[in-house]
């Protein structure tokens, strides 16, 4: 995650010794390590001592104490080599460009270079210890115990309290949060690392989806299939992932009877073997296909993070496979489609993208000059006539063709990849696809890679992020909640819950022995889109009271009339 | 698969040495294999001379010719040791009883005991050759090509006509045939063995079918879920399977981090993990879970067969978690669903057997004698108040618990477990499952296996075997094909085609340059439930002509109206 906010490294590699020589004041310390990031700083130290959040504010006066002395601090580093503890953080933050210098007699981890500058902390005017807790030495359950102080500093005190409102709000958003509190997903070291288990609730919101896209998909005349999560080791040494991707894909397994199979990494070989079951003709293509695709791929432990980063993922999968005459007609519709899915879903782009190869660079790019110009011309004149405002990226096409990448901007501000049309010309002649021509004669066809809206997995993760879990009305997990006043009024609520089942409204009785206003307030808290309360009056006139979610009134109404209101609310994905 | 008409091994042995005979006569021999099923009976033999179905006549009437010499024969046959002959069968077909036998210079595989008997050829009234094809010995490519003649002998003509007739009808119904016309499926080598492909047919008919048992789940409050298809060793340690079910399952896969994974053969450690993730309380229960699971299993490549017996497959999965209190309407309600489902799905149930434990096996069954007492009961008692007619089979129960098992009769005679519904006593106290009560205690719940049609491939397997392919509109992979007369047609078409996709109508569009009388053949040879014809009339007044499967008339009508009439027929799984 980035901040709006800069952090300056230099000020807090200055606070982070504020820190140090106010707790070395304070404990008797061995060893420290101190670590300045974009996040602020930290400082890890093992002490017999007792230390607790209890202690945050007494620490963090001190430290204000010092900061006040207008203290000059020489922030001298000098590089080391390699040591386990680099080993350590190259493991387990591989994106992380960590360098190590020797501060003291203690070890200091810092971002930027080899360093020798002086700091006044007057200089700080913002700072802030933001917890206290314990931790192991280099995360390992075997090492001893330790102390961990995260804190921030600023040089001014708007960025300060900025900074912490964006981290609340990081916090309330962050779709591990989310999901707990609205019960979407959970995690399960007997399941496996990174392989999410969708709860009811969850599944309901991710299948609410994939049938939105499916019925989508449907209408733009996609066929869907349904292909097998394992392929031959064969079958990727035929496709070359099994010599240039191997390293994010499952072991093999070698079955008893010779054979030797792996989790697939992704689903185009899969859709080949589909496209090769028939003779294809000119008049055949294009031939669309589409799967909700579940793949796997080995990704590090350390990079595992809720349902963002995961190791199975069920992927919105589109192939088509296409005369060369008929990229742009597919590219147009295809975006027609993408169009539709995205303004139902509420996706608004930042920008769109035209990757193309970079023709210096002939290790990074398929070499076929004539393909390359036609293929990007095609993309290009296909964007042009549909009005879509884009920027070309040289070097930025896969190796086997260009794509175009619609890119989003999220409430925290990450830009991700939402949707991707991608050409494919090296595919097709690695599994020798064919298709007879006007002239009867063979030719190859192009493969597009397609995807809506990339893995479930990952854009429930945006979607919570986005909402902070207040669904719209077709996507909430539990569509209505039936709250009877008190048991009189169960059979009658049981009879309403069969109804609304049966317009496959997803509804959830709460039958509890709370009382009424805690069941209500339950509702808010799940985010329950509507409120049913069923007392005396309901049950005898056979109706309902209506509540909204966020209003205070309710409105009576005929069961039937509710069915038919929400029904079409559904039906127009509201 | 088993003949209504059985076959006289005798007398087959006997053709066999008759057909033997001709075939020696006529060509030069150096080895045979005789062997005799419930099938008939077949000869293998290798031979430099040119052998083919040609030739099928003229060996049949020489063998007709000798049969009617009304000859002597003596049936001796001895056992022999055990050779990689047997080997090899044992292998192949685990199932067969083959024994060995040697017969002059020849080896002989025949079914019965060890044997010594005379018969005549006049006890043989019907004889015929089936088939004439080249075959490898032991099926091994590496081995020399040998010739393979397939035949039948019956004591009567009238046997023989009824199995020749039997034979051409499970030609017809084998879902394979059925299957690979349709374009249900496909298999492939780089996918891997018995991990079948649904195609686009076949993944419609699939959906629908899992559309329909979802909606009815959905009804019946079951929450469905979406687990891994992975879980660690671990899991299937705590489960018992690794122990008990090793040999079904893939390999295990070491991942580079430590984890040792493995792939699901079924379904409940996950739901058990599901249950587990929150607390429960005695009216939070019963728990009901249900998901369309992907389970692997290892079989023997030898017993695959197309959709039948496969490697991966896709179970319509239920679990309760209920109080043992609740067993009986758990088990009552789950029986109405099951009645529903099969209702709509048109099965007819041949037997329903209740499955008890034997108590004098303390072996097979879990030792517990007031819980088997007690489940038991509540099973019986069940059934009786549904007024379902059951048989009690005792000794029939799983190791865990008693079930109730709903058996069906194909169209070929087979008896096939549809539906099942098991107590599971065991794993909720290996995973150490629980509720707190009404007097706030800790109790155990039961388990309850549900499942409503078994595995989708099994279930589309015995479909098409019942319907020959030929299915109702609302499980028809294609429901409609549009015929446009000519190319003036086909804008129209499009837009025809484009509303019915609308109205999530499987629409397919024939604008092959073909014919109209061989349009209209073909929409029959793939069964589509409607065509409709389009010409200049449809064009200009925006209706459309209906031809329905198997009728000669069409009737003409409004697009509208007939969007409503077909979604209607759908909706109603007509």
């Amino acid at each position: 995650m980035s901040n709006e906010i800069k952090v300056n490294q230099e000020l807090n590699f200055a606070s982070s010794i504020v820190l140090y020589d106010s707790i070395a004041e304070k404990f008797n310390i061995k060893l420290a390590k101190l670590v300045i990031s974009n996040d602020g700083f930290y400082i890890e130290f093992n002490t017999n001592e007792l230390i607790s959040s209890n202690d945050l504010d007494a620490i963090e006066q001190s430290c204000l104490n010092k900061i006040k002395e207008n203290k000059s601090i020489v922030l001298s580093t000098k590089k080391v080599t390699l040591n386990k503890y680099e080993e350590y953080f190259k493991n387990t933050n591989p994106n992380l460009n960590y360098q190590f210098y020797e501060f003291d007699k203690q070890i200091i981890f810092n971002f930027g270079n080899e360093l020798k500058t002086e700091f006044n902390t007057k200089q700080i005017h913002f700072f802030k210890i933001l917890s206290i807790g314990g931790t192991k030495w280099l995360n390992d359950d075997k090492n001893e115990n330790l102390v961990r102080i995260n804190a921030i500093a600023f040089d001014n005190k708007e960025d300060g309290k900025q900074f912490l409102l964006e981290q609340k709000e990081r916090r309330e958003r962050d779709h591990r949060k989310v999901g707990e509190d609205l019960k979407i997903f959970t995690l399960n070291p007997l399941a496996g690392q990174g392989l999410p288990i969708w709860l009811p609730r969850g599944f309901a919101l991710r299948d609410a989806i994939s049938k939105f896209i499916n019925k989508i998909e449907f209408k733009y005349l996609f066929n869907a299939v349904a292909t097998p999560i394992l392929g031959s080791v064969e079958l990727y040494k035929t496709s070359g992932h099994y010599f240039h991707y191997k390293e994010n894909m499952f072991p093999e397994m070698h079955l008893a009877d010779g054979e030797d199979l792996i989790l697939r990494p992704m689903t185009c070989p899969h859709h080949v073997l589909v496209y090769k079951n028939a003779m294809r003709s000119y008049r055949d293509l294009p031939v669309r296909l589409s799967e909700d695709s579940i793949l796997h791929r080995y990704e590090a432990s350390g990079g595992l993070t809720g349902l963002e980063r995961v190791r199975m993922m069920d992927l919105a999968d589109i192939h088509i496979f296409a005369r060369h005459d008929q990229i742009k007609s597919e590219i147009k519709r295809t975006y027609e489609m993408l169009k539709e899915i995205h303004k139902t879903l509420n996706i608004e782009f930042s920008s769109v993208d035209l990757s193309l190869h970079d023709a210096n660079d002939k290790e990074k790019f398929f070499d076929n000059a004539l393909m390359w110009k036609n293929a990007e011309q095609q993309l290009r004149e296909a964007l042009q006539e549909l009005n879509v405002e884009f920027k070309e990226e040289i070097g930025e096409a896969a190796f086997y063709g260009p794509k175009i990448d619609f890119q989003a901007k999220t409430a925290l501000g990450h830009v991700v990849t939402v949707s991707t049309i991608q050409l494919d010309f090296l595919l097709p002649d690695r599994f020798q696809l064919t298709y007879k021509n006007e002239d009867n004669k063979e030719d190859i066809p192009v493969m597009i890679h397609v995807s809506a809206i990339g893995t479930y997995e990952r854009f429930v993760a945006v979607l919570l992020e986005q909402t902070k879990g207040k669904l719209p009305l077709w996507l909430a997990p539990d569509q209505v909640c039936l709250i009877p006043i008190n048991n009189d009024a169960l059979s009658y609520s049981l009879e309403v819950e069969k109804q609304l089942r049966n317009h496959m409204i997803r509804t959830k009785l709460d039958d509890s022995l709370e009382r009424l206003s805690k069941k209500i307030r339950e509702a808010q808290i799940q985010k329950i889109p509507y409120q049913l309360i069923i007392g005396k009056e309901e049950v005898e006139n056979k109706t309902i009271a209506v509540r909204k979610y966020g209003e205070e009134s309710t409105i009576k109404m005929s069961l039937n009339d509710f069915i038919k209101l929400i029904s079409e609310q559904i039906n127009e994905y509201k």
